[in-house]
């Protein structure tokens, strides 16, 4: 089996990342190819960035000449998987939509602990169309820029668990999503400060994605998804060198 | 006052109608100025073309090179709305939700009425992120091709008249937002047939956006619609020849 | 066009006030005409007052002599628009929903900042009934008293601001509506605390109620708007002298 | 015990007729004082006229000149429980609150069945603004004018009983609330025809109000129904002869 | 009248206090029964001994020998209500929905106090399923222990009563509902400390039952409560020496 | 990796049945071992039944003598998921959420087909309580009873078949949960009617159960799930020969 993990932005170290981590819960025969965009920002904080990251991360899983069996959109919060069941008929796991499916099965209610304050409404706005924010407690940024993170890890790290744990106490979540890279030692980090489960986007993806393809199920194509009508594009795909 | 309306599709014969659509609600003083995508599908139907367009739409309003004072996004159930809005600091209206807000004034509940089935879930999406679902009465399409409604135009307006006679019989709809392009005569004829206000988004989303200009408001920035933050964009944007 | 603004209480001027701040929206040709009830009490701040608004409204509206084209119902949460859409066939426009429906194009989330605590329901159950409450961040109170406020109106305006940070704070608002009469500088102290835009419920709908005219809509009257059937009434309407 | 049992509009014999029918439900030691409104509609089947009987009947409350232990606001769909509740400590009791209240005892959800379709989205507000809709399954009209009730009753009773069996098997209610005055033989027909439990409101509020009174529950009036704060009134209460 | 009232656990002295309670509230004529299941836990603080207590409870009431009008479920936010409406006809009513019917009555918003973190979840589901759950503004608990308690009990009924104030504050409840035992004067210091209205659970069942009585209603039994098919059983009901 | 799979009626021929269909889904690795409860139902089909069902499975996985590392609880719509999150620290599945929680990767909307009506309402329940329901088109029954069934199983699948095609033409849901036992060809013959993708619980249960446990996941344990406190049991568990 193989599964495509699309990166939603373009630093390549990044997509590396993502694709090891994507590895690390594969079960045995399952081949992870990380994939980057073709175009777009080199990471993905708000909704203009997201928007074009939706149709970079189309095209790079157009642009992948081999066949594949499933689609992991590795970004949180950002739009586009619509589209990329409509484009592919094989299954197309988002990586937020992942994590709270997953934590819904270990604790009554969850919440997602994420970076910057201005990706929050994103991920709530992602939660609210999936169907899946009743059991969201809360949706939570540390506040601290990436710049910032990149300064002082340790700091970043325990702002983050730091948030966590008034998730836990005050909005009375049982499950964390994290909602941003990984960090070294934050998973670590946040169950030794809340004692609750911790979920990752990408790892949980990888395993819903295998599951949908070992149950023989694809994107079911009678309405929303069905594929684009046969038109005329003007000036798409764009020219990439 | 300068509006620019922004169509989603790249035919220029519908951005010519939008136009001179627009103009017809506009107030003495404002000028309506429409624009074409510089890229993307001659229509759109469906989320893969409406996500190529969202950020089509972007870059048109990128390249206009005037002073001006509000957006109007003319595609209805489209996405992007708010990547304009991080872009922009002049407010940006989207007619999904300019049509839905107006009706809200004149009737209990409305329903919006579209050609192609496949699209319904894209403007029930809109509508439920926007949070104008709860007074919406239903989604109702025609389930013509356009193909079809090209070849046959008083069948297509009849097909849809009977879909919003039933979204006021049926489902309780006090007011009807046409969900699809200016068919010839398709208002007089729903109203005709139902007796019920019909709310065309273009139209009313021309005066949403003097009303804004006029008091004085712009999109706010404190979270949401902050500008992006500077960073390193690769391949973007693209080539336009 | 003539747009009657109709006081909820029976103060005049308040009535005048509320006057001046409808014709600073107003567009050239527009003749603002401000009304006051014939009967009720000298401030709105409950059910009761506000359920005898609601009809001394309709009597106000009933009374005026000569055409017009909209009614703009100036009570902040107050009951009664249902009836006057029932008794007129013009538009009405309720300045709780107008600012509402405003803010929600320049924000993703708004809150209300009113001034006493126990107006906080009436509002709250207007939104709801009008399905604007789902992008709703707060309904706010000073908690001041009005002759509180009139014997120390900077620190009413200071304690409304205050109110309104932390709903942009704590609550996640995007912008501002005023739920209060017009006190000296207050939206201006609100911008300035907060950063975000402020909608202001008179000026609002006035843009609202001229943009429905242009636009040719009139209340629905198939179901829930129908005028009433034709009955016998006992004492009523009451003789004002 | 005595509950003032206040009818909504001005018609003697309707006023009579529900003070006969809560008098079979009263427990003995309870005493029924039917009250009719001084002012008014002689039947109410709209907000406009609902609106009115919302302050008639604070007007006939007000004018009672004994004490009594609770109030039965005895219109289905109708504004004015808030007021109620503001003026007086006793327990208020609305019958459309109290049917549905009573309802969900009996089955997992339940219908309401009304005569006249316009009265129906007065039932749905009333019962959205009390929370008790998520558990409603349809509010329903036989669609028949009161005339026509009065020429042929038992086309009437016919056709109510008609929607009901509609209710239970389309909407999936488990129980009917009956929207309308008690026609002879009604409550029979309903339960011969569909065979679920069959609540009046009427009788439902009486039982309820005893049970507020004999549990020792008043009003709450820490925030919304407080007492009006004291102020003046202008022209009001009106000189009723 | 007979009411079976039914406590949860298998505690004989919390039995007869619940039917000691009980009987304050009951009518003339009306014969409170106090029921103790025959298995089950001391006290019912979580989901594995609420499901157990839901069969038990049934049983309880199978094994009385005598005829009865209506049956009272006494455990806060525990499970088996549905179980009981499909195995008899009479009304059954769970004191978690009596109290919140209740206090939907006298008060715009109502909060439930309990004592132990862990049994909240339960209550706010079971609300939540009941559609109870629109005006309940917080379930609180104290966080104490039950054996901190009896060591205690003044320092139990203080830490009820601080979090009802914070309910009636903070959450803007206008009503409590007891969610635990009766400890000897919680209701009146919590009257004393918020102002607000307080409902026992136990109580309000019983007048909402005696209500169901008089009016001659019984459980629908179209659908959901329709009585179990007859089928073979294995190994049930248990042996109980 | 071991996991439990529980049936909730005591019927073995059932029990092995699932689990050879929980067979097909395992992973190489996978142990599948089935259980039948102790006590109970040949077949669970109202809230009685489900009841006792739900401390029957929790018995039966107590009596479990090896390790184990996960739970599937093989019952459409029954209680008794929570109590068994309390009892054991390993993942717990439910069928009817793993269905729901797959078919929504897959669709934008899920419906859900059953046999009898009467547990249309237990699956509503479970669905509403997981947070599930936001994606739910419908559930559905065929109405046949169970030894209609077994009389004509050819008549009973394409009576399954027919409410799954309406649920995809009439309610709009993009993919199908069976919610009901495994009757020959009725996954193909639902495919064959409705050309969208068909969901089967027990093993989409199997596929989350084993993603669970590669994820190194178990159940929160910090309020709804914590392990029961320990207490006094009386007459429990049962004595079973």
């Amino acid at each position: 089996m193989r599964i495509l993990v699309v990166n939603v932005n373009t630093t390549e170290s990044i997509t590396e990342a993502i694709g090891k981590q994507a590895a690390t819960a594969a079960a045995p025969g399952t081949e992870i190819v990380p994939l980057t965009p073709p175009f777009g920002a080199e990471s993905v904080e708000g909704n203009y960035e997201s928007y074009l990251a939706a149709i970079a991360v189309m095209e790079a899983v157009r642009a992948y000449p081999d066949p594949f069996d499933a689609i992991v959109q590795a970004g949180y919060g950002e739009h586009g998987r619509e589209g990329l069941q409509e484009l592919f008929d094989v299954p197309v796991v988002d990586i937020t939509e992942a994590a709270a499916s997953t934590a819904q099965f270990v604790g009554r209610r969850y919440s997602v602990v994420t970076s910057l304050d201005r990706t929050v409404p994103l991920i709530e706005d992602r939660l609210h169309a999936a169907g899946l924010s009743a059991r969201c407690a809360s949706v939570r940024a540390s506040g601290m820029p990436v710049l910032e993170l990149e300064r002082d890890p340790q700091a970043a790290v325990d702002a983050i668990a730091e948030q966590a744990a008034r998730a836990v106490e005050d909005d009375r979540a049982e499950a964390i999503c994290l909602g941003c890279g990984g960090m070294a030692g934050l998973a670590e980090r946040v169950i030794q400060r809340t004692g609750v489960p911790v979920i990752d986007g990408v790892t949980s993806a990888v395993t819903i994605a295998e599951s949908l393809v070992r149950l023989g199920l694809t994107t079911s194509k009678v309405r929303t998804y069905a594929p684009p009508r046969p038109k005329a594009m003007t000036n798409w795909p764009p020219p990439i060198s």
